[in-house]
């Protein structure tokens, strides 16, 4: 399988390493002997229909910023479209930064990706919460796949859970605590007592938290994750102007003080379950979705397996890049499969 | 897919009230349209080899408590062994209750049901805790499929999410809170400040303990889940022998009351971390393995995606049930797949 690689940050560098270090065992165990052909960043790109040395590359990005710079493959003026049109490949793996007013570059990389027939996993919410029952129906038209399991939950599996391992089974409602650094926020406010403010200035100092902290603090990262959750496991049309959405500025320690009182807490909850919400929402200490820190937890309502909840970390450069390769390897087993047809 | 059904109490009736309730859905869905050609239980089988009427051999269990008085299809006196043998079926589902010290009479359903060439799905714990390493082996050497979803976590897809949701990452650790009854014990004790045996006769006035409690309170329940997790995820060669396992009988409130001030509680884990073990163990109440009541939990430490808990209810007719169609599905998704090869 020959890989287009675009954005070549912590997720892209932590998927070069992992692909490095699990080589040997995904040919022996999946039969996946995957091969990047390029590599695009904003300083350029480097092209190797061979399949580039990631060794190399991830040295050559750590004392040059970039890739481009590489005396034999580097391409420094050439732009991530170019790549994307000119370089055969299989598979375009997007994880440049979300963007969720216009989706760009994002949007841009996934459908020129599947206008040249190529296969896209992503790692980029921007385009899926802005377009994601477009980009799906555009899959479809194409005949490729489009993956996005590190949009929800970084590493943690929570759209496999939902998908696979409820198989024949009906979702009914879907829950969660769907952004670590607001739960760090709302945590550290009630364990510590400190104010919103506070809280934030400790969650930015240790790196939780952006200096421009609005899109998880206004709930907007939790609502993109609410539209994927809702398009691909329970079919709906959604995209992020349909959610109801109402950030953390505003939980005092007085709400919480009182929520505490009752056995309860407050957590910024994402919910589908007729019209999909953001919203600070009371709920017991005892929920197994109470889960306090960075931590992320999805609960499925299902017609007869009953209530699961599941937890992890929800971000982390290392776990997002291990559901690139999940998405690689169900895209590589999909094929194999249409090939016996 | 055409399926001996061994085994008719509440997981069998629950299986058969899904299959009637999803079977529009099934097949439009996954073109999975089941026909249960035999049912077996203690007071003998029905047999039909164009398919039973579900809805009427439900009615006559509650009615006979048996189907072997069904005027046309009845068979009073034919043994379980008798109907895997003898009638035609791709799959029989074996869901007798589970037995540690033989495995019996589920060990020789499914070995008579590999021996015919049919594939088998299975709730019972025994046979796979005895013996699961040779099952395993037996299937393979039969070419056909062996699954056993339901035997942990009940509905809860503990073992796909491993499994499937972690494809491609490794696995290193499991740890679980994998038996409701004494994690109801354990948190009734805690909460209430009441003894291991006043909780205990809680636990069974409300139907959550056995007459015998044996096998919860002893921790064999858990070890038997060990089995099956070890081998089935990790690959090792377990039986119930090799599991070190004690149980909850001597957790005393002054235990509980100096793991509390801690910020601890006591649960009986099992843990597949170089020895497979069950014990009473401190753990954090800030774990997300810590959960209350009848839950259950496990958490898998992989390589790359980090620590991910699964958490739900770990029994149940209808829950357990769920479990059986998920297998189902996916035994019928590799046949088509072997098909096409």
């Amino acid at each position: 399988m020959r890989i287009i690689l675009v954005g070549y940050g912590v997720v892209g560098q932590s998927l070069a390493d992992i692909l490095l270090r699990r080589s040997i065992e995904t040919v022996r165990d999946y039969g996946f002997n995957p091969k990047v052909v390029a590599i695009v960043d904003r300083g350029g790109a480097a092209i190797n229909s061979k399949g580039l040395d990631l060794e190399k590359m991830l040295a050559l990005k750590k004392k040059d910023g970039t890739v481009g710079t590489d005396p034999k493959f580097g391409y420094p003026q050439m732009s991530s479209s170019a790549v994307i049109e000119s370089v055969e490949a299989e598979v375009v793996v997007e994880v440049t930064p979300t963007n969720v007013k216009n989706g760009e570059p994002g949007l841009s990389h996934i459908k020129t990706a599947f206008k040249t027939g190529k296969h896209v996993v992503t790692t980029n919410k921007g385009p899926l919460a802005l377009a994601l029952p477009a980009l799906m129906e555009l899959a479809d038209y194409n005949k490729v796949y489009l993956r996005f399991s590190g949009t929800v939950g970084g590493g943690t599996p929570v759209l496999e859970l939902a998908k696979r391992g409820l198989l024949g089974d009906k979702i009914i409602a879907i829950r969660g605590i769907l952004n670590g650094t607001t739960n760090y926020i709302l945590t550290k406010m009630e364990e510590k007592c400190i104010t919103f403010q506070q809280a934030l200035e400790e969650a930015q100092k240790l790196g939780y938290a952006e200096t421009d902290p609005t899109m998880d603090i206004d709930g907007i990262d939790a609502a993109c994750k609410v539209v994927i959750m809702a398009n691909w496991i329970m079919n709906k049309k959604f995209t992020l102007k349909d959610v109801e959405v109402q950030g953390i500025r505003d939980v005092t320690l007085q709400a919480l003080g009182k929520a505490s009182k009752r056995g309860n807490t407050i957590k910024l909850i994402g919910s589908i379950d007729g019209n999909p919400t953001v919203a600070p929402t009371e709920i017991s200490k005892h929920d197994p979705l109470c889960v306090s820190g960075v931590l992320n937890a999805v609960t499925f309502v299902s017609k007869f397996a009953g209530e699961e909840t599941i937890i992890g970390r929800g971000a982390g450069g290392m776990e997002t890049a291990s559901a690139v390769l999940r998405d690689l390897l169900d895209i590589k087993h999909n094929l194999a499969s249409e090939l016996l047809m």
